[in-house]
């Protein structure tokens, strides 16, 4: 029993402070960091890279849309193309403070708009797949449970691992309910925590529609933008350690299985 | 008898195009290509990567200060921490795009009020060779013959190749006339030649004043920004073919110095 | 019988030179002139004020989305209230500039993916023509003939101008035939100058499918982007006028109407 | 005796939130409005000259370098053309949102670098009051006391405002002790307020040295970017009151002088 906690850090810009990263840190595995797009900028990234090592935590790349106003989450009409390039171009500044900390990418999860976007459209997720794998075909990409970012990784030949969001409800079919319609979001705690854990050890959840449904996880999105979301982290971290759920680097978690 | 021909090519960014690399990638062994803070995008990155591996040219990263309206061109009063991190997120970028098209990443060169900064001021000459070092020290700093950075780079452990500008004038100390001095600029292409000639074979040249001065030159820098330059660097790389000095990319240059 | 003939003009950004408007400001009486989102920076938009109080050409707002490298031609999803304040942040600073050349602003319109998602969607249309009308109540909006724009304005109050465009087809409900389709773009010249005169005169036009159908053109829209789209300007100019048709001003042509 | 007080607000941007806006705008009596440029974007605007309104606070535009990544606080080397240009176009930017607003654009204070750089250099300064006097030469310049802003102002045919900084030490030339040197900042938040209140009743204070000088104040700076910052704010007004001096916006102290 294992699962990877990841959450989106490094989201700081210049003059403005965004997140608790130093505080969320102690709770994850694995650490998303932003690159320039639509967050962060080199000196950020640069000590975000250090703050990640210095907890012995996998850094992955978390690229989003140049669109640093609307933080990457308005959906923008790119092509596949110039999405591979925009990708691409992130990974390698990610990796430029990898290296000279002396650290190894682990992975890519794309960010905000460009993630669900990916997420439902094949042709996008295969990009995004194909700007990774042309890179270094050890990077893994972390998408959306039962999304086409899964289905292209795999298909281009590339490790994927599936996501979950503690605090989300899910249709039938799998996929996220979306956040405008009532019973989205779970504000329960412990019954986020509890359905994590079933998700880990069994692979099923409950619908909204009430039916049980399966769900893969092999790492589960935390948040870091707040007291409270810093207080799940820590609670959902020891829940999982008391079930005897080992919380391991998204890669210890996906190449051993 | 050998020298590098370099210019400054992938300077388009979106729908802008800007520089006629096409025209003068035949007559140069290297390249330096933009990195997307003063010019190019994603998009044009790749591109250039893919047309500097087409005609086997040598590919640098060429950094800049992040001000594209600008160009790169106005002065920016950065830290050197501040450029340390921005010229590794820039190398890093374009270090994706050679990865993905199989070439490997020769040099770096500072661009604009970056390089001409760096050329005066150690501290962040050195800024620029640290960031370089920490990410891969078998890259090559290439900077302004006689200047800071070459310094920089030495004293950091880099590899350094000294560059000189065909139409331009120097002083007694070997520094470049200001170009807003009257003969700053030289016109006369054939006498241009005949100088770089001179500084390739004998490693001097008439200074402004009429003196004899010493100036090594690894690589010479040409330009691409309209069709008189491009001619310029076909007509300068016959004559050098004609003086039997082997045009070479900058590491051949260098290494086997 | 009056037209406007308009054209997208002050496109370049800063190193980048974009677009012939010396040579097609001759030819229309009506400018839209960019606003720094999606093209044009400060000293652009000052010249390129500066060259139509010159040629007494009427001055708009041409604003776009905040995406310089997409060129404003990606479409973003962005809500109105957002849509509202860059449409109003873009007309002042237009604004200022004819200020301090002491003329008048005339017109807005709004510019590749926001024209076209405007022209599409009624809540995207109002939040423009709002943003406007609560600046100033003269300016004119110019709209896609026939869409959700002109809708829009003159549900706000606004005054609308119909925009139609030389070179394209049009579909039975007088909609644009998608570029993607054959027969969308009107190559010959004599047959698109023969279009649209038809359409001053007589409001009327053949669809794609051969039908005859209404067309309200209070303003042809030129292109500025090329040796050829100037050569297209002068003819069409010329051709208006020697059928009688007067080319004026877009408040001349829609104030008196 | 009367004395404007001001602070810089309206800098949060997206996703970013920056400032105490709500907190320190009850305290002050003129607000200086980011444009854009070093930080707010359209709808940050709309909501801090919304803020100012509700509070019947003078609006004045705040313009900064392009450099959102450092803030503005970063010298760049610009022209007095560019500059200029630069500086009307944030002014236009924030009257349209004056003009939706109903609120008159009473003044404009240059940020950081550009506020620094243009005291003390006099072209940079009549490129500052140049551009605004096109523009409306109804508003008046915000500058240091003493500075070159003023200077280029008056000579401008601008009205001009001096502005003091009550944490702030003065040399006996009347300049700022630069903030690396010992004192420079005066901590002692009675005594600050003893020195400012001396200023605004004599037009005098003690230099570092101990000399009594000339100090001219129009208006006092505070900052609203923490709850130490907002206090002092509280304390300083309550103190001026107490002492019969008016709280004045910028346009009353300075018209009626």
């Amino acid at each position: 029993m294992k699962v990877d906690l990841n959450a989106d850090i490094g989201e700081s810009f210049g003059n403005y402070k965004c997140g608790l990263d130093d505080e969320v840190i102690p709770f994850i595995s694995s650490a998303n960091i932003a690159c320039g797009f639509h967050a962060a900028d080199p000196i950020v990234m640069d000590r975000t890279v250090s703050l990640a090592k210095e907890y012995n935590v996998s850094v992955g790349a978390h690229p989003g849309f140049p669109d640093l106003s609307g933080f990457g989450r308005r959906k923008m009409a790119v092509t596949p193309k110039e999405l591979k390039a925009m990708v691409q171009y992130q990974i390698g500044a990610l990796y430029a403070f990898c290296k000279a900390h002396g650290i190894r990418l682990s992975h890519v999860k794309p960010h905000g708009a460009m993630y669900n976007m990916a997420a439902k459209d094949k042709d996008l997720a295969s990009a995004i797949a194909e700007g990774i794998y042309e890179i270094d075909r050890g990077l893994i990409l972390l998408g959306l449970s039962g999304s086409m970012l899964i289905e292209g990784a795999k298909e281009t030949g590339l490790l994927a691992a599936s996501e979950v969001f503690a605090d989300r409800a899910y249709n039938d079919d799998g996929s996220l309910v979306d956040r405008s319609k009532p019973g989205a979001v779970i504000t329960d705690e412990d019954l986020a925590i509890e359905r994590v854990i079933e998700i880990v050890k069994n692979g099923t959840v409950s619908s909204i529609t009430g039916k049980k449904i399966t769900v893969k996880a092999d790492s589960v999105c935390l948040h870091g933008d707040g007291i409270k979301a810093v207080e799940f982290a820590k609670k959902i971290n020891a829940a999982l350690n008391s079930e005897g759920i080992s919380i391991l680097p998204i890669g210890s978690v996906i190449k051993e299985a």
